[in-house]
Formats: structure tokens, sequence, C-alpha cells
């Protein structure tokens, strides 16, 4: 017998950390730490553990030495330990795979891994270590200079399905969508937060499970231009996928960058502060193009059509992807 | 019979808004309106109701024709209407002055106004008119061009008292706190916070009540730099007090400026996420001076011993004040 | 008999103004002054004077209401008085149509109008009414708030003609120039300043004449995103042509900007110091991507495509145009 | 018999280079190279050759070992090597000290050394080693990443004497100057060009020959920021000693710093282009604080009291020092 949804037995406090695999994690090291200026907590043998300056836990971004390239799984932080027993619990209930995950993850507290309902591998946790906060040490501060770790966007075949699992069972609330058009208007994607930001994962359609891009949050919208020069200076100028640019949602400035394996991320700074789950969601109409660019040159066409693969459950292989319910291109793009 | 502390029966959201006393209610309006950036929302015979680019309120920042300067009252949103009636009983149970305040504020909804412990008029409050967001409506931005109210910065004689009633009856986090020197180390000030920021309100040792600055968040560092530029432009380089410099306290990028009344007020830039209450707070020893400017030339002595009076609860006056018991200078500005 | 080339017998000190025809003058004046922030010094029947914070001159940029949209004339500044006369007997031993230009132009100087070997009018001046500085009247600043006009950039069917002519004759030196690819290299456009910084005048192979943009120097690089901000708050987004981006050649931080009658700007900032003559100009093959742009999203195809109209030296039609020698779009843009 | 002052005989390009002396080579090369972010170009026994990002000469800074912190000396650079015969003829006529320097100095060509009557050493040179430009090499920038070296500011006893020395004598430009007060004004200081920006050197009234400042100009105003929170970050916010504040002359944006060996340099953007040698130079009245600070903390006056020895012409010991004949310091900082 279960207490009740997630929402009403957890407290899921914020986005934790993101496994990014890569063919070459000499090579993503130096990429993400050199260039990009996240900071190294550790490494183990398969491994490297970085976090960015505000963040004060173990790690927030994982590089993981794997034959493919994509996104290995997604971990979030919770309020306690009791927390994950009764998510456990719950998740037998709901018929999810789900256990206990072993040491792997260096820093990390006793982690509850399940697989959620559309077939993204997702860690909880509620304890790990405490490192330096390295806000202050600007003297170690280079390249983009992330301040933390802010959301990460994911594909899946019925986003309002993802919609509903993340608002209506974990509890998260949403900043702004986008629905189709009518006459049967769903939510084609949506934008979902525990910590006070515009979002801790965006959940839109497409041909998945798969993960669009991760996002960083950097201090100050120069750091965009900062970022772009110095990729570019250091030869990753066709690296730059879109923008600079300013969204419509979320209002971000931002500029997507491929890293040396093709995974995707976002430097993102300019959103606002959520967390009066009073205010209405924003809402936006998905062919309404100001949505994706509120100006900025229009997204290339593999923006859209590019992604990610998602890791199986067992770490085996990478989980098998189903075609969307709704287009996963708005019309502006299609000509 | 009580119910229980604040902390357990109600949701304090954050910081809702403050009102300031001028005596030119019309030179007042041009100062925030044309130079800083704040955006009107509506006036009557009192009053004029401002709001910053990020704000969905009807306003966050008041002014209001009065005999002197100082500071009218500060407001708080909470998260419902029983959560109001809930304080009501709570704060007569512990013998404090409060009453339904009536509609005196244009927009604001069913408001629980009281004298706190520590001697402010304090409005709660959990409905108010929604306005436009003017975020993307940048061609409407000008001068400093705040995103939002960030927080309320006040005197008082007993600022552990303070922390006390913030954090165990109102249920507030601590970003930050200042501790006096050993052997009998107390509480000389703390950031504290109900919104994921470092605060909504500082509580630091002085002779009080009294309010020493309001808060504006600026949207960039830049802003600040361009604030002091049209501020002097305008024939204001005077009234910039202090900075622009970083604080340890809060990594906020800063400059303090005094309003043609000579209130206070503080343009701020670069703190940081909180809303994790596992997170441990930063303590500063008092007569640390990095607590205070991690850069920047040191704080003039007006700084320390210049504050706003604030009015008493039935408006008539301003409240009397009291000594402070700790030295309210560090020792670092003394000589 | 002449005395000898310009560059030998007057020294032109910079860049002075540039008239654009507008068919609605009342909208031009808006969009310049009011969105991007162009100071307004005096208008008359038929135009608006305009300059930026940091000119001193009566006027850089005019607005004058004709029946197309399109390119007036450009004026450059030369040193003395004397220099003219000289000019003029030297442009007619070459043939060239030229006139002392009525008083037509306030606060202007006497003017040796001249049609150039390009089919461009060129107004030359020693003197023009001195204004208020603005540099330092911050308060005023609003939009982009360019600081001053930087250059012209044309275009002409054989840019090898338009090189020789420009620095040759007139004494311009080139910071960086493009060449066509072997075997027979000639240049495709050059990079030609006056004052020191990379250019007075671009000019470039086309269709021509026929002038391609007007450069806006802005104070520093955020600039750039905040007009883009503002641009698309007021529903200027499609305006918004190219960029953000940065250029290879001159190294700038740009966005071009189609204003209200589709006339072309550039507002630029990040270029170096030119003015060692003794420094090597940079050479750029014209197939290079790079030397458009150093990052950011491809140039569309109708910023090489379109260009605007050139007055005919009697000011009663446009300039006749010829096609280029050489292809006038990089093999980069064709697929 | 002469053939003219320099100015007739020769034209003086820019600030070349300045040498500061350093007790501890290592530790300044440290400094300016990891946290400043000057390159390095070479370095032999005694000396360390840098360079900002625009820079394409081999060096504009140097740090030479030495017994003593200080100025070494001062480099411009010449238009020809027949400029040099021509200037060292001139100086001989005016009986200056005056040679050939000796190989002394990596990369720098033909180098004509003179104590000039200030009792500066000054090297005067047409050819120096072309390196490469790292502009667009982003990814090597760091620091607050100079893109040049802008001028330097002297202390000598007679301002008016300087200004003559470098106006009539050497052909500098005026772009501002500032007069001591009525019934007879004198100059007490100048800012005095050759390249087209404010100034490449000026010249104060103070306890002299001494040296003042070195300035670095910045890319943007946002470095300024970023230099004084990686000093900061270092352990150097101590070494702040003056800003960030802005200048009423120049209009420039700064903070100053002391080096290690107490040496002190300016960082510096924003000023404005001069060239137009037409312009009317801008007056300021001594004890008009808007001139030393358009806003921000007033100056320390350290800032006023202290300078850094200059080497004597033959290197062995220090020049001798004569008290200025103005009041070295204005009236607002006396108090």
């Amino acid at each position: 017998m279960t207490k009740g949804r997630i929402k009403d037995i957890a407290n899921i406090l914020k986005l934790g950390h993101i496994e990014f695999r890569t063919t070459d994690l000499k090579r993503a090291r130096e990429f993400y730490v050199d260039l990009i200026g996240l900071h190294e907590t550790a490494r183990d043998d398969d491994r490297v553990y970085l976090r960015c300056s505000e963040d004060r836990q173990h790690h927030t971004f994982v590089l993981r030495q794997a034959e493919t390239a994509g996104l290995g799984h997604i971990g979030f932080r919770v309020s306690s330990e009791e927390d994950l027993d009764r998510m456990k619990a719950r998740f037998e209930e709901l018929g999810l795979p789900v256990r206990w995950a072993g040491n792997e993850m260096l820093g990390q507290g006793r982690t509850l891994r399940v697989r959620d309902p559309l077939g993204f591998t997702i860690d909880y946790y509620a304890t790990i270590d405490s490192v330096p906060w390295l806000v202050q040490h600007y003297h170690l501060h280079k390249g983009a200079s992330p301040t933390r770790i802010d959301h990460v966007n994911v594909l899946t075949p019925d986003a309002q399905k993802g919609y509903d699992w993340y608002t209506q069972e974990l509890g998260f609330g949403c900043a702004e969508y986008t629905e189709s058009e009518p006459p049967e208007p769903r939510i084609w994607a949506s934008w979902l937060f525990r910590k006070a930001t515009v979002h801790d994962i965006a959940v839109m359609t497409g041909q998945g499970p798969a993960a669009h891009h991760v996002g960083f949050s950097l201090p100050e919208p120069l750091a965009i231009i900062r970022a772009c020069d110095m990729l570019a200076g250091a030869g990753y100028a066709d690296s730059l996928e879109r923008g600079p640019a300013r969204h419509g949602i979320s209002n971000a400035l931002f500029v997507y960058v491929r890293d040396p394996d093709g995974n995707r991320f976002e430097l993102y700074t300019g959103d606002y502060l959520t967390g009066d789950t009073s205010a209405e969601p924003i809402r936006w109409s998905l062919n309404n193009p100001v949505r994706q660019t509120f100006w900025g040159a229009p997204p290339p066409r593999r923006w859209f059509e590019e992604s990610m693969a998602v890791e199986s459950f067992d770490g085996a292989t990478n989980q098998p992807t189903e075609p969307p319910l709704l287009p996963p291109v708005p019309n502006y793009v299609l000509d």
C-alpha cells in the first residue's frame, strides 16, 4: 500500500547531475575543463567528476568513458534518506525498474536508480560530498565559467505524458509550455522546475527517449560572447550549432555547442526567478517562432533533428526509441 | 490555543514590496522612473506604485508622500488567504499589534498588518493584481533597469533576536551570517531568505528599528556601471555613496545610492541561488573586512552611521529607537 | 598643371557623414533617434541631422526625405579650406564632375562635391559646426547608443580599381583585404582607413555603384545584445538580418539591421587601432569563410545579394549599375 | 645648424614600450602573465619581454631585474631610420645626453637613447620584430587581458614646461589639460597623444622626474570588473588602490593596481578617438573633482603622494628629483 504520489511523500530539490558518455575521456575532459571552464573534483578509471563555480556538491556533471557518445543518466537531489525509501516503494508500486545503485559514483551517497516511465535512467540521492565553493576563487575561473548546471532537455514521443508525470506525480512546477495547434491542443513541450528557475528539466516532443542537451548557467551575458570567441579561437567555431540568440521561452540568451563527441550542451543566461507556484505558466503556440527565437538566426534543421542516445537501464546498450506522436519540428522550420 | 509557529502554519513566499516615504512625490517619481528605470503601474493622491521588469505583480516598490523621508512599511507575500487567518491568530497569541489593513494600497488584496517584535510594520498578503510582464519589453527598459526588488536591510539593537524571530518563528533560511568576536559570539547580522536567493531581508546590528536600504536586483554586472554613468551624467555623482565594489557576503556587485530624499537603496547583482535548506550557512567574522568588501574602496562612515527612520504602527510618527547591544561598526572602520 | 595626387596635396581626416534617403522621414527619425539612440542636432524641411555621442560635429548621419530609399552621398572631412581648392583642381584635371555644393546642408562649411570614379557622390569639407559633446551625458544615451559613425561599405564592379583609387590617389591605408583565388588574384574587397581604425570605407565587389551598409560604432560588446533585445522588444526582430556574430576581418562583433526603409546599417564594436602605416595589411582568401564569420550563423544570401541604390550626381535619379567583374558571392554561400 | 624641431623632421608614431624595474623578476612575471594576462614573447637573463593581445611588435612592456623597483625607461616608435638620425642631431643641438643604445633589448632595432629635458630616459626606434597577433587567439586570453599598452603618466616639477616640450618640440597633440587656478593659470597636467587616443603620455605636476603609472587598455568595461574579481580571488584585493571609477578626463573607466613591487599600473577602457588635430582640447580646472572622478570613491592620498622612481641615464642610480612648482594635490584631497 502506498502513501501517495511522490510529490506528497518526497521533496525533490533540484537537478543534481548529468552523466555524459564519451568515447575519448581525455579529450572530453580537456574540452570541458580547459575551454568550458568546469572544475574537476575527482576522477577514477571510467569517470571525471566535474562541477561549476557555484556548486558546493562533489559533482554536477560527469564524463564517462563508453563505447558510444550520448546520455548516461540524470540525477536529482532529494531532501532526505527517508524520501528515498518512500520513493522506492512508490516506484515499485508503479511497476518501474528500480534498485539501489552501488557505490559506483564517487562522492554520491545512497542512490535510488529507476527507469522512469519515459525510459530515462534517473538517480535520486539525498547526500553528496560537500566541496569548496569556488564562486570567489575568481582567479580559477576560465573559459565560459559556468556557475551551475541549470537543466536537462529531453525528447519523448508523448510530451503531454511527460508533463503529466513530472507535474502530477513528481510535483514539478511548470514555468512555460508549448501547445500544439487547435482543434486538439496538447502539450508539445514544457519547462518544469523544482529549484526556483525556469527549469530543471524540459520535456519536448521527439523521437525518444533521447536527450537534446544539457544547459549550463553562465554568470552574465557577455560570458556567452566570450565563450564563442574562445571556442572559435581554439578552432571550434563549427561546434557552435545555434546562437548567440535569445529564446522567447525562458528569456535566456544562449548558444548551443556540440562537444567533440557530438554531445550537445547549451550555455545559458538571463532567465528569471520562479518558485511562486501561484504564477500562471506562460503558454506558447508551437508554430510561433518567437517561442524559439526572440531574436537571432533561425535554428538549423539539425538542431531539431539530431539528439543524443540514452543508455538503457542495465547500461548495456541504448534505449530503443519510438517516433513522436506530434510533429517534432515546427512548421516554420519545414521549408 | 495556537496551531504552532508561523513557519508551521503559513508559507511566506518572498519579499512583496517596500514603501518609501518621500517629501516630494513628484521628484521621487521622476528619479525612480526616469533614471533608475522602475515602471509605474498606478498612482493615487498619496502614492506612486512601481514595479521592476520581471515583476508580474501590481507593485513591489511604493513611494508615499509624507512629512519626512524614511521607511513606511515592508510587505511579504504568502501562499493563501488561509495563511493570513492563521497568522493573525498567532500574532495575537504573541501579543503583537495586528489588524486587517484597509484598502489603502491599490491592487493589493486582503492585507494583514502587524508590528513585528523588532518594531517594523509588516504587511502580509496572498493576492495582488497581476500586471503585464515587462521582461521582453526591452524597448521600455531604461536606466539601471532593475529586474526585481531583491531585499530589504534593517537595523535592530539585537540582531541575534532578529535572527531568531525570522528563522525560528517565520521559517526563513539563513544564507550567511556575521558573528561578533569570541569569547561570546553572537549573531551580528544575518542574510535571510524565503525566495531562493541570498536574502529577502538582512537583519543587522544598529540603532533601531531603522532601515538601512532596499536592494534592487539588476540583470547583469555592466548595468551597475551604466547606472553610475547615467546618475553622474544627470548630476547625481555625489549620490553614489559606496561602490561599485563586490561584497564578500552574498558575492554581489553593488553600488549604494541615496535618493533625493536621502533614502538609501542598493543596485545589486551577482549573488547566487539558495533554496537548498540543507546547505550550511556561510559564517563571517565581524572584523573581517572581506565580509563587507571582497574588493573596492572601504565603506565611508556614513554608510554605517546613517539610516532611515521607520514609521510607527499607527503611521503618525516614527518609531522610537534604541541603541545597539553590540558595536554597530566593525573595528576596521573605526580609525 | 597639377600639383600631384590628392594624397600629396590634401589631408583627408576621416569619414564625415553619410546621407540616407528615406521615403518616410518621420518614421525614419523615430527609428534612429528613439530606438538606435542617435542624437538630433537639427532638422529642416527635407532632412534630419543626427550625430553619435562621441561626435563633436553638427552631423555624422543625415536622413533625407526622398522618393525612394538608398544612399544619398558620402562626406569626408579634410584638414583645411586650401585642401579643398587643391582637390578641386585635381578632380578637374582627372575629368571628374565636381562643383561647390550650395548651402543645402545645415552646419556644414564650404563643400566640394564630386562624382568619384566609382560613381559615388562625395562631399569634402574642412569645417562643420561644433556641437556639445555627449559622451558624458550618459542620462541622454539610449538604445544602441552609437559612439560614432565608423564606416561605409560600398559595392563596385571592380574592387581592385576602387582599392587603387583610395590608396594611390587619396592616400588611404589598407588594414585588411580579400583576394580572389589564384592563378590571377585580384583584390575582391579592401578595408581602407584615414582615421586610426580598421576602416572609413570598405570597397567590395558587386553590382554597383551601390551601398552595402553604414557602420556605427558601439561603446562595448554588450551594447550589441542590448540593441537586439530592444529592437526585438519593439517588434523589429525580423529587421536583424545577420548576427550577432564576429567577423574574421576587423575582429568586430556585429549585427546588421535593415531600417524601416530597407536601408542597411551595421552595429559594430571591437575592432582595433590602426594608423601605423608600416604595418602589413592582413590578407584573406575570398573563399575562406572565417573572413566573414569568425563565429556565428552563416550570412543569409540576401546579405550578399541586396544592396542600396546610390543617387546620381545631379540628384535626379539613381546611378545606373554594372555587373561585377569577379563573382560577388563567395563559394561557401552558393550551395 | 639644425633642420628644425623634432616635429618637423620626424614622425613619432606612438608609445612603443615601458620598462619596469622589479626586485623579483620571477614573481613579477607570474603576476603580469598569469593574473593580468600579458603574453610573453621572450626572456633573457635580466628581462621578460611582454606584449598585449593587439600588439604586433615584439614587446610593449618589459620587466627588468633590478636592485630597486621603479621605471627603467620609456620607448617611442618613429616612422623611419632616417628619423632617428635627424633626431640625434637635434638632441645634440639641444645639448641633451644621447647615444645609440646597444643591442641590449631583444627584438628592438637601432635605438636612439636620450635623456629628455624632464629627466626621463627615452628610447626611440623605428624597427622592432613582428610577432603573431593574438587578437583572435581568444583561447589564450586570460586575466584582465589587455589589448595594448595605452599610455604612461609621469610627474615633473613644471608640467607647463613638459607640455611645451611635448607639443612644441615633439609635435604631440593635446586632448585634454588641467589648469591651475587664476589669476595666473598654468598647465598643471596635460594628456598628450601621437596615436589617435586620448594620450600616449600624460605629464602631471609633482615631485619629479617620477612615474605615476602605466596604463593598459582593456577590451571592454566588464574586463575591469573581472580584473578586480580575479585579483581579489588571488589575494590581491589590497593592491587595488583606486577604483573602479570613471575619470572625467579621458572618460575612461579604470582601476589602479600596485604590483608586488609597488609599481603602479592602470587598467583603462572607454576613452575616445582623437587624431583630429583641429579639435579643441578639453580644459579642466585643477580643483574640479569631476576631472579626476566623474563618479566613484575619491582617490586616496597615496594615489597623489606616492610615485615610482626613475632610473638615471647611465642606469647606475635613480634620477634625483625636485619639488613641484605648483601644488601637487588638488584642494579637494587636502582635508
